[in-house]
Parts: C-alpha cells; structure tokens; sequence
C-alpha cells in the first residue's frame, strides 16, 4: 500500500456525529488544517515525541500504543486546565504495516472520540518508529494553569495514584515478580494513562499552579518550584497509591511514587482556604484527589515520612539522556 | 548535558527584538503555549517530520537541516496563503551533542527570524534521528489558498525553479557527476530551500488553488487535479530550471523538473484574467513564476513537449514507502 492510501485508509475519517465538534474547517488531506479557537479564548499547543524503549516497550499492543501518544498529550492540555480541540499526527513506521496500523489508529480515534476532538493534520514517512503528536486546546485569556503561581502556605494535591506505571516497568526489567490481575493493573497504568482533562478545567480559579506528572513526582514539582520561586515539604507517606503498590518494600514505594515517572497525574497547588473547591473540582471531574504536602517561601524540595522525618530527597526526575 | 539543560541552552531564548513578534503568551517550559489569532483569522496548522535518508543525507550540515526542518513547514503554510506566526520542535537525538545542537539551532533560528516567529514548545528525547515541526500561520476567514479551488480554463503556475534538489540527489548517489559552483548551486537548493511564504500571501484572492511541490510537481499537481475534479495539459519544456539542470540529459530534465521532489515552490492555479495580477503578486514577493500549462475539465494528467507531443505522464509523486 502506497503512503497516500495508508493514510487515507487509517486516519482520514468523515465528519460524523461519533467524532467530536467537526471544528476544522479542513482536515487531513490539504496542505495546512484550518481552525480556529472561540472568541476570547487563547490556543493551548503541546506536542510530545515518542520513542520506543524510552517512552513505551517494544511489548506494547499497538491499541495502547495509539491510545498513549494521543493520552500523554491531552495530559499536558489537562494541566493548563485547557478544553481539547483537535490534534496533528506526524508518524515515522518502519514499514506500512496494516498489523500495527489498524489497531494503532482504532485506539488512538478511541480516545479521541472519548474528548470531542479530531486530528486534523499531519505526516506518515518511512523510518524507526517514532510517534509525534501535536495537540491542540483552548482557555479562556488569562485563565491557563501555570507552573508559576504556587505561593507559600498553598497546599500540594496530588489526583489519582502515583507509581504503577513505573511498577510495571520494573515488571518488564525483571527486578519486579507480579502475576495475573496485579500485573494486568499495573501495566494498564503504564500503557493507558487516563489524562486528567475534566479536573484540569474544574481546577481553573481554583489551583494556583499546575504541571502532570510524566518524569516523577519529584521532578515535576521541582519544575513547579522553581518555576514559583519556592520551596515544598511533601509527605511522602501521604502520597495515593495503589494496594498493589502499598504490598511492595518500602524503598520500592517511595522510588515508583516520587521518582517513578509515566503517571501523567495532575499536580497542583491550591491556597488552604480552597479545600472545599479542590475537592468539589475533584468530585465533578470524578477523579480522587489527594492533599500531600504544603508549599513554603524556602526553596528547596523536602521529602519526609508521616512520622516527619526527612527521607534522600534527591528524587530526580526522569532525564531522557541521563 | 541533562535534557533541561539541554533545551534550556539551545532552545530559549529571551524575548528580543531579534527574534519577531513575540506572539506567545508563554513560551517553551510549561506544559502548553499559548497564543491566539488575530481576530478574524483562522489558525493554519501544518506538521512534517524528516527522518535520516529519507528527508536529508547523513552529509547535510546541521545548520542546514535546522533551516530545512522549519522551511518545509513553512512552505505548507505559505501553500495555504498564511502568515507565519510559530512553531514547536520535537527532537529525537541518538546522544545530547552540542556539536550537532549547536549549529543545527543556530539554522533554526536563522530561519525563523527571517520570517518573524518562535519556537513556542516541544520536546527532545533520546532516540534515533527524527525531527518533527509543527508551524503555526494565520489567514483571514474563508481566504487560504486550498487544493480544491482549480477550476477548467485556468492557467497553471510554478513559482522559482524545478528539479536542482532532486539533481543534487543523483549526485550524492553517483548517478551524476556535478563539481565546483554547480554542484554547491543544486546542493544548497536541496539542503536550504526558501519557502514561498511572501508569495503564498500575495496570491490569496489571485489563485484559485495551491499546493507546495513537496513530493514532484507531477505528483502535486494530482493533488490538486483530484480535490478539484479537473485535469490538466502540462508544458514539459515551459517549466523552469536552472541553467545546471538545463545543461543535464533531456531525459534527466525530465525526471528532475517532473517528478523531482524537494523543490518546495509554488504550484498554482488562476483564472486567464489575472495574469497580470499574479505577475504583480510575483514581483511583490520577489519570485519568478512561470506559465506552464493549464487546467481542462478532462480529467488526468496529459504532459507535452513544447511541439505538443505527448510524453510518458506516469511521473508518479515521491512515495515514502514505495
């Protein structure tokens, strides 16, 4: 099969009632796609790359493959607190491989279809496999989250639980034995991430900062913290995770929950005197929220136990060359 | 280097007034950009990854390939009629190398001041070679340039010349030998091509259709014949080409000028009774065009010599996977 049949057999799709707003003017197929956001709103725009063996494994069913690229950019959408709107795929495949495309194509318009959103543009070529999507949302002017507002005396919220995508990855590396349905749990974490789209936008006027966590707790809220120019205590013992998880060593929980990387859950900062609305957001959204630490005008990043006492805080976030 | 290192030292760059408009709210380093149109106009959105061997020859000079990574972008939006505003860049880098980075940001850049945009996000991991752009334009409302709009009794236009990029290639593979001045001349126009951005812009209300000669002009040309429901007689010998080219085989004209590929120039459609108005768009952006055929409502493609005899006109576009 030619690249202009591939395409037009995987991704080029009529407007239908079963995909979204149909808010491009013009979609796949001419040379730019065209749209534009509703008035007195601002473009959100993220686009992440992945690499097989650094962002999923070779073991990967093509289905959640699909689902993953599009997810892990709806996840950076999420943490400004932006509306999706519509995404451009630019995809490089070893060969034409109606094996891997078809299912790759039906998860990726899966959860497409599950926000309202169309992909609306983008570029198949032959080479080793890499995966880049460029995602497209919309806020209103001003209202974005950012990693910036975070102030002394705010309290740090963590949604759902942090560190089965990297239980899994131990799974994978053979450091970790998990079995049946604990495994199946574990890597559904790492392969389809649920972005935390709904909870993003209940968070505006609410959260003072926000960023998803896809390096590491730990990591990311450093970005936050130096983006805010200040400091954190986290309770590491406080931080939500799974019973799968909670069963493992003690050093294992802390490394899959602070530094585990690939949960692509929303961290936030909101002011005390918000509680009620955080967790009203959390309740519309229908997504578990979790208060683990407080923000504080010394910089630096403080990791301790529930019993207060200070753990190695030197949580490094995931560093694609390190 | 670290990842954040990395981006942080070839990839921000302060707001200056080197470095255009300064649309972006927020630039790279949070989880989204954020920008809007102007009021009034859409948003054209256009996304190309180049891969190793299949986009550019391991021999490009990372300045170069930066320049081109964004100039095949740009040529999209300048196929579209639209004004540059931003891009993203995601990177796939085997190693974080400042000998590669450097240089190929500095092309970037270059590039990218020249038509008054920035770098608003993105990504860069490890992995094989694979470079993935995202432009951004505007165009007002119902005005972009697109593929359908040819209409029978149109004239067909191509804007600059046809076939050094694909030229070059043949030399690199040893199909040809080229030295000296000549050689550099069909090297530069594959490795830096000069999108057609000024002349996309002037022929909006002028041009009936267009599309950027990205995969040959043959090949392109189907496009627009197919989203217009026409057909087309081609002047073979009417198309433009350097006097490098014109000195090559009859036969490897042929291929070149037809079915070359790389050219990032303008092909394009308009009524008889604006050819003084396309001379005029021409000469504002200070780029040849040439007549070189026109639009029938017999559908196909029918390539002829300037005696009118019919050539072979199976001049298939660049397939990715062929």
């Amino acid at each position: 099969m030619g690249e202009f049949e591939l395409i037009a057999r995987h991704f080029k799709r009529a407007p239908g009632p079963g995909s979204g707003a149909r808010r491009a003017a013009l979609g796949v197929g001419d040379d730019c796609a065209l749209f534009a956001p509703d008035a007195g709103m601002q473009l959100a725009v993220t686009s992440d790359m992945l690499v097989e063996g650094r962002h999923f494994l070779a073991t990967v069913p093509p289905a959640r493959l699909g689902h993953k690229a599009l997810a892990v950019n709806l996840s950076d959408l999420a943490a400004c607190g932006a509306e999706p709107l519509a995404f451009t795929l630019a995809l490089a495949l070893p060969r034409a491989d109606e094996a891997f495309l078809a299912p790759f194509a039906a998860g990726l318009f899966a959860l497409a279809d599950a926000h309202g959103i169309e992909l609306v543009g983008g570029d198949t070529t032959a080479g080793p496999l890499n995966i880049c999507i460029t995602a497209f949302g919309q806020v209103p002017a001003g209202q974005a989250l950012l990693r910036s507002g975070a102030r002394a005396g705010d309290d740090l919220w963590v949604s759902g639980r942090l560190g089965d995508a990297r239980l899994a990855l131990e799974v994978f590396r053979g450091a970790v034995s998990l079995t049946g349905d604990a495994f199946e749990q574990v890597r559904a974490a790492m392969e389809t991430p649920q972005p935390r789209v709904a909870l993003g936008r209940a968070l505006r006027g609410v959260a003072t900062s926000a960023i998803d966590v896809s390096d590491g707790f730990a990591g990311d809220l450093g970005h936050v913290l130096a983006a805010s120019g200040v400091g954190a205590v986290v309770d590491a013992d406080a931080l939500p995770r799974s019973d799968v998880l909670a069963r493992q060593a003690p050093a294992l929980q802390h490394l899959c929950t602070l530094a585990g990387g690939d949960d692509y859950e929303l961290l936030f900062t909101a002011p005390q005197a918000r509680r009620e609305a955080v967790l009203a957001a959390a309740q519309a959204a229908g997504v578990p929220v979790t208060r683990c630490g407080r923000i504080e005008a010394e910089a630096g990043l403080r990791v301790q136990d529930a019993a207060g006492r200070a753990l190695e805080s030197n949580w490094r976030g995931f560093d694609h060359f390190a």
